[in-house]
Order: structure tokens, then C-alpha cells, then sequence
């Protein structure tokens, strides 16, 4: 049995502002909810579940778990952010992310300026985490990673790769202190990815869905690089959908170590 | 003045039967209009706008615009697929579209084997038209092409590549006369996309969201592929998105091809 106030809280949960006063966020959906539970090092707030959903999953229980809801469907019917929901949902702690600076000298990073949709957000992280990226760092105007739209095209990779919030001009100034260490952009116009020569590691840095890099970044990349398109075009009318472009960029670089 | 028929025809756009009954389909957005209007050899059934936007754009208006109908942006607001509507619509005729297996032989083209989700659908459209993909094969349980949705994600893409839907078990079955001719597929167990040599012509076969390629269609790919994941792990809870894997895909092809 769901109070007023819980239901209440899941609706607010979709904002930033209640996920932040409660430390708390949402997962729903069988398959990422099941990861969770089965990868048992992750405590769960609370799960909200059907006794159907319960009765087939109750191995995946433990006492990691603080609080175990059972609702009927029309309840869950009431808190759910699906049209077909699946009957299971996890409240889930938010994360602490932190990192020190040093540990990105020996990685790639990704740095994304204004992605503003939801789901082209999930879908880099998802990418990233597939390549084994373990920081990003969003500038205060991309979607807040814990924004359920987020988390569910990230397919539950935003809790497993560290995704910071911080302003991305300071973030690269603090970066010219390594050595050596590149950024590399992601630009309409700049040398054929293909070609350049590519390091293991860096940060990698995307644009806005419609704007690209904001100008005051551009001083502070050094290997500006393209996709080339086919035929060439002069590439101001179309572009990749950036989630696409981070995919290209993370196998070109991938692959380039994998040699 | 938009009639009430008009404002229901526009709402019934939104689904299929009523594309297909009218040969229309709405493309909505300042950018995706403009790029139509601005490329003068498409025929526009009808364009619908505010008097402020054609104003600002009087000069794209030509004579392959069949009928211009001028509506405040009260009325606009009740037609609009969008939140914050640019005051801009275009009515397109659904073009004819048809191939013939010999133009096959000298290009790579995808056939999609029930893609659902409608910006999926419209982002491989979109990442193909980049890499000079002419000609897509959906299966009859993919998303609509011409759905808003699809349109939209595609930026425009579905008007410049070709879009097929077809049964894909037959499809393939017809390519076997092709010779030499080579269907890949994207899977989570295959020979690494990095390693194994790629033809520049062929099909590209990729599967539904959560289920992959159909059993029945895999006796008939010849070079099963996947995309390394880092760290190398079994492949069987995460996954890329297919939107991901297909830009990885065609920018491999893409950079043997160009090497």
C-alpha cells in the first residue's frame, strides 16, 4: 500500500530539485531493475514492486535492500513513468562522484557542453560505459543524469560510470596542468578523425545538439577533429546526432588501441 | 485560417492509415522547412505558417509549393507537434521509392529488423544519410518512417534516402543471386568489427531493441559481427544502443572504404 505522500514523492522525483533535497532517484523497468539486484553491492532505497513481480524475483532479495513495498497494479499503475509498466521500480541513493585529477591522465574522459536532450544524454552514457569510459563531466546546462528519461536510455550506465556536473572552462584550464595530456573536440570542421594521430587517453569534448562547442571552449582543445561524411558536403546544413558522433569517437579511439 | 478539417487531417497525420490514405506526411521545424524550401526541387503539397515567419522567409516561397496557407500562431498552437512551435509546417507527399538489386552490388545498405522506438529509427536514417547510405531496408515491424517522430530524429534524412519496408527474410533470400555480395550482421557474439575484412558494398542487418536479429534471418547472414566492449564483458546485460552500433558500424565501413 502506497501513502499520498510516497506517490507524491515519486511524481516530485522527476524533478531535479526534489532528487536533490531527498539524495534519492528513480529506476524503473524489469531488466535494469533485476541488474541491480543481482549485481547485490548496490544498496536500493526502496523497492516498489508488484507480489507478481516479487513472488518471480524473490532470490534477487537482500539485505541490501532498506525497504520492500508491495503494491497492486493499479498502485503501481499510479507511480509508474511507463505506459506498459513491468511492475517493479527502485528508489536508489544518488551516488557521490568524485575525481582527482591525476587518475585522468591515464584515461579517456568525455566532456559534453549543453546536451540538452534526455535521451541523447542516456544514450552517451550508455556508449561510454560500453567502452569502458569511467568520467564524465556535464556542463550545468546538459539534463541532469538522474532525470528518468536518463537513466533509462543510459540503461542503467549512469550508475556505473561517474558523471560530474562542473563548468567545462574551468575543468580544461585545470587540465593544461597535465602532461602530457590532449583534448580533442568534436567539430564540424577539423581534421578527418580517421587520420589524426589519436592518444589512449584524454578528454574528448562534444556540443550542444544545435550549437556545437561553445566559442569560449575552442582555445582550450588542441586536435580539433571531423567524421568525414560521404560524399563530402560542407556540413553546415546536416550533422550527426551528437550520441552517433560520441559512438564514432569512442570506436576510432578504441579501436586505435585495441591495434 | 486553418478549417476544422484541416486541423483534424493534420492531427490524423500523426498516424499511419492517414499518411497512407492521403499520401502526406507533416515535417515541422525551421530547419528541417527551410532546408526543404531552400533545395527548390521538392514538391511542398502545402506550406503552413505564421505571417511572421513568412515574412522572414518570403524568399524561399516558389512555385513547386502548391498552396501557402498563412495561420496566427493561435491557430498554429493547435496544429503543432512541438512545445515552443517555430510557426512553420510543411505538408510533403510521400515519395515513391523503389530499387533495383543491381544498384545494390556497389553500396552498403541496412536492413533493420524491427527497430520500434521511433528516434532509433530516425537517427540510423539520419547516420546513414551521413555516410552516403541510399537505400534502407525496414522490416514490417519497424517504427513508420514517415512517423513525426521519425522525421524529426532524422532531421530530414527520410527525404534523401530511400526507405524500404519489405519482408527481410525475402529480401535476403533474393540477394543470394548477387555475386560477389556480402550480408553482415550486428551481434553480441561475432568476429570483432575491427579485425575482420569488410567489403566496400554489401547489406548491414541489425536487430530489434531488445531482442536482436530474428533466429530465422541468421542462416542467412554470412559475417556475423560485434563491437568489442572494454573491458571485455559477456555482452548479455548491457548492450550498445542499435543507433550506436550502426554509426560504429558505418564509420568502420566508411574509414576501410576511404583508407
Amino acid at each position: 500500500m502506497l501513502s499520498k505522500n510516497k506517490i507524491r514523492l515519486i511524481h516530485d522525483l522527476k524533478q531535479k530539485k526534489a532528487r536533490t533535497e531527498t539524495g534519492l532517484f528513480i529506476v524503473e523497468g524489469d531488466k535494469m531493475v533485476t541488474e541491480i539486484l543481482v549485481n547485490r553491492n548496490q544498496e536500493v532505497s526502496e523497492l516498489i514492486a508488484t507480489p507478481e513481480w516479487l513472488l518471480r524475483n524473490r532470490y534477487l532479495l537482500h539485505k541490501g535492500i532498506h525497504e520492500v513495498s508491495e503494491v497492486t497494479e493499479t498502485e503501481f499503475r499510479k507511480i509508474t513513468l511507463f505506459e506498459s509498466p513491468a511492475g517493479v521500480m527502485a528508489l536508489m541513493p544518488l551516488p557521490d562522484v568524485t575525481y582527482e585529477e591525476k587518475e585522468l591522465t591515464g584515461q579517456l574522459a568525455l566532456c559534453l557542453d549543453t546536451i540538452q536532450d534526455p535521451g541523447n544524454l542516456g544514450t552517451i552514457i550508455r556508449t561510454a560505459d560500453w567502452f569502458g569510459i569511467r568520467n564524465i563531466f556535464c556542463s550545468p546546462g546538459c539534463a541532469d543524469c538522474f532525470n528518468p528519461k536518463v537513466v533509462q536510455s543510459s540503461m542503467g550506465s549512469v550508475m556505473r560510470v561517474k558523471v560530474h556536473y562542473t563548468e567545462p572552462d574551468l575543468l580544461l584550464e585545470s587540465l593544461q596542468s597535465l602532461d602530457p595530456y590532449t583534448v580533442y573536440g568534436s567539430f564540424l570542421e577539423g581534421k578527418s578523425i580517421y587520420e589524426e594521430e589519436l592518444a589512449s587517453s584524454g578528454m574528448l569534448v562534444f556540443g550542444n545538439e544545435s550549437k556545437g562547442i561553445h566559442p569560449s571552449l575552442k582555445d582550450r582543445i588542441q586536435k580539433p577533429l571531423t567524421i568525414p561524411s560521404y560524399p563530402a558536403r560542407d556540413g553546415h546544413v546536416e550533422s550527426l546526432n551528437v550520441s552517433a558522433a560520441v559512438a564514432v569517437f569512442l570506436s576510432e579511439f578504441f579501436r586505435r588501441r585495441s591495434c
